[in-house]
């Protein structure tokens, strides 16, 4: 592979997710060799996608060209590709544009959605984890409308008319919370055809509470919310399956949809060829010690969601959030230089920033160690929050105008369906 | 089709394009019942389609929902379906959606890509009429740059960083002039790998100069400034075919390329099922008398790009761009409401307003009556009078910004690869 000499070791970093591009940042102009490799030629801030699901944002404020992010970093090099192997013997990995070789590597490729092995809901349900995931829903759903208009018959019309949301993480209830304005706002203004009181939403969850991560202040909070704005909520309910028209359950509850969301679950998106020791028991996600390193290896790190760090206070491993993997992108960086100049690296220790979610209109709920918020100054904090975390400018003042235009208008404004919903094969 | 009962007339439209919105809105909540007819559910702003293509601004910008537009229309019904015949001895088309009758049908279906029969250049050329195609080709140019990167055999490497457009309109001047600057800007930023000067951009023209439609005083200025942005132009040159790989031209000219750009032809993409005579001699426009009426059939109109007017000035029709299309939908409008009336309508007038094309930054063209400008003064009426026409108060400001912020940074910030490339089949 064309890539260029150097004379300083090489840092291959898999992934330019939040991990990724925190370790490439903490690494600017020192002297190593950087190589990062994505499928993708952009960064995704993933807390907002479900924003471009429901047409509040387009993708290119919440996607980032990561090429544009290090233009000016010495010894950079992007390489779009995909990687088919770690070959630790020879130091290598396999990619889809040629063999790679490095002094250090960094697993930091994240995570995908878990669909538990049940390949109807693979096969019909939505996911939401990349920006082509997130315009196909809202294809989805916005020629679902169309089709609702034309539709004579009541049962039909009210299935394309009906949203059934399988998790209520921060995602899921996101997510209930953006559909729900879209049926008090949009459909009676662009669709006077339709009768508003068709479009159901449904959010399933199998824990006792909608935000199971959260506190218990801010899932009642949120699940106040969204009862008021009309979103049914099932709880202590697990999805059976989903055969492309009606979600069957554990109870006696089924839906019949046309539109199923799975934010139910997700899992380390692993890379093939270490040893079987390197792995957590289901083999989604590498073992690291307290430097990020993974089990067996000298030479091979991994960081964040794909890394299982357990720590007194995280048995089972760091929460798979952003903030764990920008804080251990940080320190890693900081220990590789210390690494290549013989000095001893420091252990990981997390810093936990909170967690929030934002429900709708002046609706969030935030934790912050032992503090609870919810309401509008929550919702005005998690908006400062997200436009402060946004990669560039010109993103945030994009952003922050479009969230201006939509909060004065009660408007989502992006509804457009530029490629049709594209069914998996 | 379940389109609500009216006392009112019913006049169908068929395309939310420059002439059908106009249309609409010159019906305004009058005694007329408005069916809106198009297969996407946003109006697309087709001047500024290079733009989308070369990761200047994004589809939102340029596209507005349809619905939106007209979210306060009373009697107002958008469809969104594509038309498959005129059932004109009955009143009523026949749509993907089913049968929809009307008292008035307007048929503004605008234009297509014309590819003059060769099956080669459809297959394997790169039309941009469209959103999907100009977003198409974002993804092949930047997709073929990261191809390029990895890429060790140098005429492999040449042919991907080689673009070459057919046809010197303004649609072929404004793109050779975006992936110019594309050139001299990005490329040095984002692919310190890549030798900028691999990168070439043909541009080629069967007249005898660029902007042929325009004045000859913004030919040459035109062609100056492409020249200076490092555009090679091939005058009096056609394009014989291309194969996927090879551009062949009349002359020995030939070029090796992965990306041919098609922008050297359009015709009306009409419907079927109209008489014979009712058809130019190609069939494939409507033959409309002065007051748009389509000859032979009392109740049908067509406007814009697909009606031919013939009139003394314009022997050959009015020339395909967006004004013709705005004001027959306006002149239409108006004569509807006094056809309604008994009264006499009125014949069409065209008031030529000029024309304009932008080659790049503080560089454009235009032309007014026997006014002719070039160079800043153009460049800053031409963006003036783009955000002027564009659709929507979000639209102008967030288009208005990144124009601001690429002009202060040389940057076209969008460069975005959401979906790959789709080779037509």
């Amino acid at each position: 592979m064309n890539i260029p000499k150097s004379k300083n070791p090489r840092v291959v970093i898999i992934g330019g997710g939040f991990g990724g591009i925190s370790l490439v940042k903490s690494l600017k102009n020192k002297p190593i060799q950087i190589v990062l490799i994505d499928k993708h030629n952009y960064h995704t801030f993933q807390p907002l996608l479900y924003q471009v699901s429901t047409s509040g944002l387009e993708p290119d404020s919440i996607a980032y060209p990561l090429r544009k992010i290090f233009k000016n970093y010495r010894d950079f090099h992007f390489r779009m590709a995909s990687v088919e192997a770690i070959l630790a013997e020879t130091k290598e990995i396999n990619t889809s544009i040629g063999i790679i070789s490095y002094d250090y590597l960094v697993i930091a490729s994240g995570s995908k959605t878990n669909f538990f092995g049940n390949l109807d809901i693979e096969q019909n349900s939505m996911p939401m984890k990349t920006v082509p995931q997130a315009l196909n829903i809202r294809s989805l759903v916005l020629e679902n409308f169309e089709k609702a208009v034309v539709c004579e018959d009541a049962n039909q019309r009210k299935s394309l008319m009906s949203f059934v949301i399988a998790g209520a993480g921060p995602t899921g209830v996101e997510l209930a919370g953006a559909l729900a304005e879209f049926k008090n706002g949009i459909i009676k203004k662009d669709y006077p055809n339709l009768n508003a009181q068709e479009m159901t939403i449904h959010l399933i969850e199998g824990e006792s509470r909608v935000l199971p991560p959260m506190s218990l202040f801010a899932s009642k909070k949120a699940e106040r919310f969204l009862k008021k704005m009309g979103v049914a909520i099932h709880l202590n309910t697990f999805v059976k399956n989903y055969d492309g028209k009606t979600v069957t359950t554990n109870s006696n509850l089924c839906f019949e949809t046309e539109t199923f969301i799975w934010s139910a679950g997700v899992t380390g998106a692993a890379v093939q060829g270490l040893a079987v020791e390197s792995f957590t028991e289901r083999g989604n996600k590498y073992r690291v010690d307290s430097f990020n390193k993974v089990i067996g290896y000298e030479a091979i790190y991994a960081i964040g969601d794909i890394a299982q760090m357990k720590t007194e206070t995280y048995p089972k491993g760091h929460p798979m959030l952003a903030q764990p993997a920008i804080q251990q992108g940080k320190n890693l960086g900081k220990n590789l230089l210390l690494i290549l100049k013989n000095k001893q690296p420091n252990q990981f220790s997390y810093i936990d920033k909170g967690s929030m979610a934002t429900i709708g209109r002046n609706k969030a709920v935030a934790d912050y160690k032992k503090l609870h918020f919810g309401g509008f100054f929550a919702w005005f904090l998690w908006m400062f929050v997200h436009l402060w975390f946004l990669v560039g400018f010109r993103n945030r003042i994009v952003t922050f105008f479009n969230w201006t235009y939509n909060y004065i208008n009660f408007d989502q404004a992006a509804r457009l369906i530029i490629r049709p919903y594209i069914k998996k094969k």
